[in-house]
């Protein structure tokens, strides 16, 4: 039993981070990766030039109470120089948890198709993330000022927002609108069709684990994927990886062991104990999950700077035969995590507090992952690469009220947004990466002729969201092309179904 | 305008009572009249014996937030004898604004098909109304504890409750469960449908006005259909009620006037002032508005006991010709209102103050009205047969933030349930009354295959869900036989698409 038990003697100060080493919690590692903005990489083909207003609209703090009068800024990007209007669509991000500029920054692929489909870009922030603070720097206080922040609200307020947009900006009455949204925001986006279908025409969630919630899908099968990646891209690489924690455990046994391990490691701080070393298996567990994430195939920098198919690079270092002493073994380990941490170079030590993101962003979806997004992951060391970790969702919730206050409700999410039961919903494009550990939570087979999956097989987390480049594989070049397609149908379907005639 | 300005000098202690002067309120009134208890008439032909036996669900008080993590009691009602199991569907009443075991025994439509559907009847009680009280007899005590009194707090207790039924209930895990519900009820089982797709496979909306919200029909409607009622039931009828407003306001000018009017009308209190006319009047329109809303071809009792098609009674006092007196006119119409008031001939005096139903349930629809359930209404005098009077939203508002401290959102309810783009929806009956005044704000014309409209045209207010009784018009007979083929269509969809296994 790995959560709750080894952090019940920590103090509640540290919580937080110490949140991240129950195995069931580490979607919230994962998730965050999406707060990083894209520096650009060397091989970008083409690269339509990003160019947006930015605009704050006063939000309602609490769609669902009507005690709470307050009202914050949401801030939205804007751009509308390819706009066809009146009435052209208009393509809708649905913010996930983090800076919109990031998301907007990261999300290529509508600025390449709004030409194509006249349409208007909009970006809007989520709650509580990035500018959009309810209570400004107050916001993150206590669990009375997070009392807000649900996926629930944030989607009121796109709801709102949109519709504040079209009756207010001329030619944009009749603009049909589509949610867009990758990861948590993909899950957004479908979810934002499902409950507000008056609002949006469709919805492409890319790479949204809507089901990755308890009693959906088996638990280890997030770890699986991570696993798969480092198998195929590399002789023994699994293999290695999952003997390096008993190397570790054997090495770090010693005082001597626990200094050739940080030095190793070029570790910015040396292990000085064991639950020093537990977050140091944490941090590389944390690394292998993030770079099957972006397992991209082109030099890009999304988390960190990385080369192209950044595991194969990884992978070079971990080919070891079975006869290897542990020293040799990590240090494979350890050229392999300095891939990850240190392509460029730059890097004079590394960081196993280092988190993927700044501590705004990660305390959010914390919060997150403690009320509503319940996502159960386990590893058994078999099926997976990793150290056997149960998911304990007792001990989940009795560290989410240590930390908060609050504790999360294991069966809403699926009550709430419908589980696997969502046939009658319509207008949903589910695209997946096959190499995204995320695509286990996903929707990865049609439900109906209008809830369908695109999957590509060789993509990784949103791959279909980014720029085009000239490395990308086939597949994804075909998901994008059929996204758009869709998107111009249910375009003409609006234009069809014109809206009922409202009485002033 | 009628609205706001001739309550302004009045106390805030007395805005409770003087909510229901201004036009725009007067739905409070008639919608609240669902809270009466069917007391039985003489005509029933069939009556199917009701037996259920009463549960309590320990419910979140906040569905949409973590903070407040208590839990209330909400009553529900299950009459399980001629339950099917396993997978007899299960027909679920989503309660309205009122004491569930009145609901239960005013539909008896449901009571009278649960054998041949071999179906299972749960009644669930709204949040804040009979025994489902939040605080225990603190909810109502200020806007803190009244702010869990939502549409969304209500239908997210319906779907926890029914996931916690079909997941304990031995037999009940594959039912398909049926939403059924008339006036606010109707509006809720279409919205759950809408909502909560994955736990009800289709709902039936009784005299549901979902589209009474403001930009969506003409404020007037409801106004013009009592009149037409009236119109139709008896010789110049509106004409006489048209013309008594400026009757009674001729005869009260003096202080003789105002006694004799009290007299006429046998009045528990008598007029002493203009304040107390305009209630009076107030009183006299709600009266029209409730025969109409209960215009029903037998002997009932459901806001007050009446004669079969009391409106006709009603006419027979109010046939005059032109050339008559206000004194003559004043006459019929006291005669017509003791029709209403005193059909037993038990009421030794009227109570203009006198409400259909319990403070309860009244300060908690007022309460509703005045937050999310913002219902337009106005009157002109010409194409109705009231005194003019305007919809003025600034005055509402500011009447409910002087009654709660809170102000309503009037663009909230169109937004969160679809207003009128609703075609991607499916399986909702909504079923209309032509002599029911909430037929204004219903959905009377098919909208798709799957979202259809039943109209009754002789029916008043949810007709089809009242107990079969011989002086049924064929419509409703009808009406009721094609909700249950729909129902028995949903339910053999329902088998043919099983769930999709869940993972433990």
């Amino acid at each position: 039993m790995r959560a709750g038990g080894r952090t019940g003697a920590l103090d509640r100060a540290a919580a937080v981070c110490i949140l991240a080493l129950c195995c069931g919690c580490l979607h919230v590692i994962a998730l965050k990766s999406q707060l990083f903005t894209r520096l650009g990489g060397s091989s970008y083909s083409t690269e339509t030039p990003i160019s947006y207003e930015t605009f704050y609209f006063d939000q309602q703090i609490d769609h669902f109470g009507f005690l709470e009068e307050g009202t914050f800024k949401q801030r939205y990007l804007v751009g509308d120089k390819l706009w066809k209007q009146p009435a052209g669509p208009i393509l809708f991000y649905t913010g996930n948890e983090g800076d919109i500029t990031w998301f907007c920054n990261n999300t290529g692929f509508m600025w390449e198709i709004a030409e194509e489909l006249g349409a208007m870009l909009v970006f809007a922030e989520h709650r509580y993330y990035g500018e959009s603070l309810p209570f400004g720097q107050d916001s993150y206080s206590d669990s009375k000022h997070l009392n807000y922040l649900t996926s629930e609200q944030a989607l009121a307020d796109f709801a709102v927002l949109i519709q504040n947009l079209k009756s207010t900006l001329p030619g944009a009455q009749r603009s049909p609108v589509i949610a867009v949204g990758g990861s948590y925001g993909g899950m957004l986006s479908a979810w934002f069709r499902m409950k507000y279908p008056n609002i949006v025409v469709g919805a492409l969630a890319s790479s949204a684990p809507i089901w990755q919630f308890p009693g959906m899908v088996p638990c280890g099968d997030f770890y699986k994927i991570v696993t798969q990646d480092f198998a195929e891209s590399g002789y023994n690489c699994d293999a290695n990886i999952r003997k390096s924690w008993k190397a570790i455990n054997n090495v770090s046994s010693t005082a001597a062991g626990l200094q050739w391990l940080s030095e190793e490691f070029s570790l910015c701080k040396p292990l000085k104990n064991t639950i020093d070393v537990i977050a140091f298996k944490n941090w590389l567990q944390e690394t292998w999950v993030n770079l099957a994430m972006v397992d991209y195939p082109y030099e890009a920098n999304f988390l960190q700077p990385l080369p192209r198919w950044p595991i194969q690079v990884v992978c070079k270092y971990l080919g070891f035969d079975s006869a290897v002493s542990d020293y040799q073994l990590l240090h494979g380990v350890s050229q392999a995590a300095k891939v990850y941490y240190n392509y460029t170079g730059d890097s004079s030590c590394l960081n196993t507090s280092q988190t993927a993101t700044g501590s705004l962003g990660y305390l959010g979806w914390t919060y997150q992952a403690c009320t509503e997004m319940v996502m159960p992951m386990c590893t058994d060391g078999v099926q997976d690469m990793f150290e056997p970790g149960e998911w304990n969702f007792q001990a989940f919730s009795d560290e989410c009220n240590a930390i908060f206050g609050v504790r999360p409700r294991a069966d809403w999410a699926g009550i709430v947004y419908g589980g696997k039961d969502i046939a009658s919903h319509s207008n949903i494009i589910f695209s997946n990466g096959g190499l995204d550990p995320w695509s286990a939570g996903g929707v990865t087979g049609n439900i109906t002729n209008s809830l369908v999956s695109i999957m590509i097989p060789d993509g990784a987390h949103h791959l279909d969201l980014r720029y085009s480049n000239d490395h990308d594989p086939p597949s994804v070049r075909a998901a994008r092309a059929l996204e758009v397609k869709y998107f111009q149908e249910w375009i003409k379907q609006a234009k069809k179904a014109p809206r009922t005639a409202s009485t002033p």
